[in-house]
């Protein structure tokens, strides 16, 4: 319950909110956005006539992603009919969308809803007709009625587990001044996270399938890793590994207790391609399409993926540390309370600024298009 | 668009809020249980098995009465399942239920969303599976796709017009110090509310009628009025009234100006038993199966309607005044500024008690039940 009710985007419109950063998810949008127009009008094709088309966003957060979803749906189905039309094959049968935006209660369903009026007005002349609807709740539930889901989409939030491994939470340290998986970390505890990982994942995957109406698709995006190795170079161990020093230098000020480090731990799990083919192949409910790995630099601002300088390693710096900051708040100040907030994120960018020195940090990420086996 | 946006309950849970002060819609649902109880069987009934039965509750605010719909078609069906089992007969077929809470995109989602929590802890033991949706938007445009509804519900939502009259929003002034239909009130205007009414409410059943499946059912309860007559004592036109004649005196104060005033005029409508039916049967795409009148004291704390003496007109007048307050907050605000509600209130507060000492005031209250022709 905990992770459930602080697990969430930091709220709000403000500098530091998530709806100011999170030119990240954006980016993946853009990057998975071949798979999921393709999957789009395969469903569409597939429906009858006068039929509603059902899509779920999970883990939709609140900002101006949040919509980016809805937005490539509809521009997809109508450039579709626009295009028919224009080959004058018979027109498309007449067909309603209805969306579905899911994240935890604690999400900031409130802004969400009233920037609608803005996609409302952007899409006015566009067919088809849309409803958008907001629906609570953590994905490892069951969040919708048996075969009632034609579209699953998920970006930038499987790599979130339903809880820190049980092991981890019970107070016995086992991962020291680490908060996900470090240097220092003992392999008993990388196996508890992936332990965790493989539960959640195969839950995850048997709950969708229940929803999913027969042949539904399933286009998931997450932070991943590149190869079996767990600490490489600009992947999210390093990034958090960098947070948990920022949060040592603290404690070292005397800001915060020792003990608030060693029993704070990350629900997180970054798994590689091949740890996410082993579940789908043993929980055994899915096809998959398609799966790729692509790379994303830590600063949202730069969009050079190629280049491995960085040039403004500062400024780069700050803009990761915002970056960070607008997913973490909730848990940090959760844990450590608000007060070393600013303290905590300034450590973090100057450190984050040092580590881009060496070279470029980009995260992997992870995508994979599903068929359900029905 | 502006009545979109300021037409929403005062969000939150302070003392202020809707949720703190609904104790008058928390009574008018308990008095229309036994007709929605009667609907959700019949429905429950006729569904095929391992379907899923979809309910809307439109303007579903929020507070302590937004879940109470939810809980009620879950009691209901609960209770349904155990008597069937205790006479031995067919275990009811596995059913689902999918919710969806209806209010305008101002609504306070959020706090809706994070008391989902605790209803799901009440009824954790109890069959069947449902899920709750939120759904931002006028229930004056289409919110759901085609037939995709089984059961609406609206409680004291349906007298909030989709907006001011044309003439009377363009600045005439035609209504004077009225604020709604009051003393002054020309014939002119009092025709321009009827009509902006016909218009809304043959709107929202051609809207529902589309939503529904086939012979879906919508039950509905609103602020209405006894007769034609369009004064009489304890109904909202008199209350109305008295917060007109509060914004008077704090004109005269000099607190308010005058044309702030004679511009502002209520979405609202109360209308008769008959002026119901009238749209019905022109709108012919509903049978009427039950309609009913009740009366409810305007003080929420006083439960007894049938005696006419108020013992304590001073807290009963502080009682409404917070009542209304939490309705007509947002709307106050954005036309007179933040400044004067305290001032608004108190003076409002004294007023009722004054009138309330006359007789005591009781809202006329209409439900109606109605199936679609399909």
């Amino acid at each position: 319950m905990e992770v459930e009710q602080w697990l969430h985007m930091a709220n709000g419109d403000g500098e530091n909110s998530y709806a100011s950063n999170s030119r990240l998810q954006e980016k993946a949008m853009l990057e998975t956005r071949p798979v999921l127009q393709g999957a789009v009008v395969e469903l569409y094709r597939s429906l009858p006539a006068r039929s509603t088309m059902v899509v779920a966003d999970l883990g939709c957060s609140s900002g101006p992603n949040t919509l980016l979803l809805v937005s490539l749906v509809i521009g997809t189905i109508s450039d579709h009919n626009r295009e028919a039309e224009q080959e004058q094959r018979p027109p498309a049968a007449a067909m309603e969308l209805q969306f579905f935006l899911n994240d935890l209660p604690g999400n900031d369903f409130n802004l969400v809803f009233r920037s609608l009026d803005r996609l409302q007005k952007l899409t006015a002349d566009r067919r088809p007709q849309y409803y958008v609807a907001g629906m609570p709740g953590s994905f490892y539930t069951r969040l919708f009625p048996c075969r009632s889901v034609h579209l699953f989409h998920s970006s930038y939030s499987l790599m979130w587990r339903s809880k820190v491994p049980d092991e981890l939470s019970r107070g016995a340290y086992l991962n020291e001044e680490s908060i996900y998986i470090g240097k220092s970390t003992p392999p008993a505890v990388i196996k508890l996270y992936q332990e965790e990982y493989q539960k959640d994942l195969s839950l995850f995957l048997t709950l969708r399938f229940n929803e999913l109406v027969c042949g539904g698709h399933m286009v998931l995006t997450f932070l991943g890793r590149k190869s079996k190795d767990m600490l490489l170079h600009g992947e999210a161990s390093s990034m958090w590994d960098l947070l948990a020093q920022a949060l040592l230098s603290l404690v070292l000020k005397g800001l915060v207790e020792n003990e608030k480090l060693v029993s704070f731990n990350l629900p997180f799990y970054a798994p590689s391609v091949d740890e996410v083919k082993a579940v789908i192949e043993e929980n055994n409910l899915f096809n998959v399409e398609h799966m790729s790995v692509f790379e994303s630099s830590w600063d949202p601002q730069d969009d050079d993926t190629h280049d491995d300088v960085v040039l403004g390693c500062t400024s780069s710096g700050l803009n990761v540390a915002r970056c960070i900051r607008a997913v973490v708040e909730p848990l940090i100040k959760k844990h450590f309370g608000e007060a070393i907030l600013d303290d905590l994120f300034m450590v973090y960018a100057s450190m984050v600024s040092k580590h881009l020195k060496k070279a470029k940090a980009k995260y992997p990420i992870i995508t994979v298009y599903l068929k359900a086996k029905h």
